[in-house]
């Protein structure tokens, strides 16, 4: 599979979840939906998932994703957030997304295509070698200095010197906002994202120029796709990234 | 002055503000714009407090707002936010607002109607005896318990218990979604915020049956419309308020 197949494949997911999700009256998305033996979710996220395999197990792929663990066979493996701002997208905030990292292994590191679509303004972000917003060429922002950043921070524990801190909801969009320069920094350290909440976003932002690391200072390219393990980010330009790890250590 | 009045002027303030928005193409809303002797805003600042104060001039109404001051001689006065979350207007992330609030005196606890209009998704808050989210009566959430709750913090200085924290950018939309039991409290401590960012919101907070105080507890209903106080405010349900000024003192 190359980048052009990859892309054509996400747009297609990107469609079918909107349309998943935009059929379902606001007052159901939070209604509990019980699978399996013993898994519930919400019915939200059960919709979109459902919309994005209907698309992707046409193909040979590996996929994993939230609700249905792995799914497929094949040599391309892709981590699948179908629904990445449930709280948002269950009280009508409009910040969620759809969320696609394709990798050559189970390993982030062998990424060679991720997507990330809005599903409220429908701003499509994407990334091959490099990164796009809405086919325009993105870049991380230049900020340095710690006073003058604005900074998406899960959450903050002690005082911070930034200019200012949001936490908006979809941790596959705000790091596309980064990516684009209009956040200077992401930070979790909640140990509680997993793989495929960030794969798409962060590989983004690292074509767009940036880089992520965890709370040790150490690149996430290692990172395997699978559902248990939870993982820290910080993520930001290389030179605003060091000085983020002293403050936060 | 009635609260039909003040709703047929509202709507009216809320469609200009909208068009004039959205007429400003989004690489030129930061832009800076000059006016008086020393005085810059955003130019997206600009065009909604005209678009607002247009409307509003032609009433015997005294306004005060963000970047003008008091305008205007009447017995009704009016704290108007024509663009509440700039920074989001600015890039895009759709969540802003204007906001408006009408009082019998310059005394915030004498204000008899209040509205909120969400310019991205377009939803309409207002309150007058009771509160209101697009004609359908809304109620805050009931929830008491601290490790259960949705919460806005403008910024966490130290680990908080609750469920899940947020700051979307806008004071005036976020308290209307604790009107409305989306999120359960909202907590700014900066001494950033000023009467006209969040008098609309609040007061149709209180009419949907919540609280808000200062730091020390106390009411918010002797404020003035006055153009320099910074103010802090803590609202939510009446009982989980008393529970969030003991976390926070």
């Amino acid at each position: 599979m190359d980048e052009k197949k990859a892309l054509e494949l996400s747009r297609e997911v990107a469609k079918r979840v909107l349309k998943a999700v935009n059929s379902l009256p606001l007052e159901r998305r939070g209604e509990f939906f019980a699978f399996g033996k013993s898994s519930v979710t919400k019915l939200v996220d059960k919709v979109a998932e459902d919309a994005a395999l209907e698309v992707l197990r046409k193909e040979k792929l590996r996929i994993l994703s939230e609700e249905c663990g792995y799914v497929g066979e094949g040599d391309v493996f892709v981590a699948l957030d179908p629904l990445d701002g449930t709280f948002n997208a269950v009280r009508g905030i409009p910040i969620y997304s759809v969320s696609l990292c394709f990798s050559d292994s189970e390993k982030f590191g062998d990424a060679f295509f991720s997507y990330v679509f809005n599903l409220c303004s429908r701003d499509e972000y994407y990334a091959g070698e490099m990164a796009f917003k809405n086919e325009k060429e993105i870049k991380v922002g230049g900020k340095e200095n710690l006073e003058e950043i604005n900074a998406v921070v899960y959450y903050p524990d002690r005082p911070l010197p930034f200019k200012r801190i949001r936490a908006l909801g979809s941790a596959a969009l705000e790091t596309c906002f980064v990516a684009e320069g209009i956040f200077d920094c992401f930070i979790d350290l909640r140990g509680m994202l997993r793989i495929f909440d960030v794969a798409g976003g962060i590989c983004i932002l690292e074509r767009a120029g940036g880089v992520a690391v965890d709370e040790r200072g150490n690149s996430l390219k290692n990172k395997r796709f699978e559902i248990s393990e939870r993982i820290n980010v910080v993520a930001s330009n290389k030179i605003l990234c060091k000085k983020l790890l002293e403050l936060i250590v």
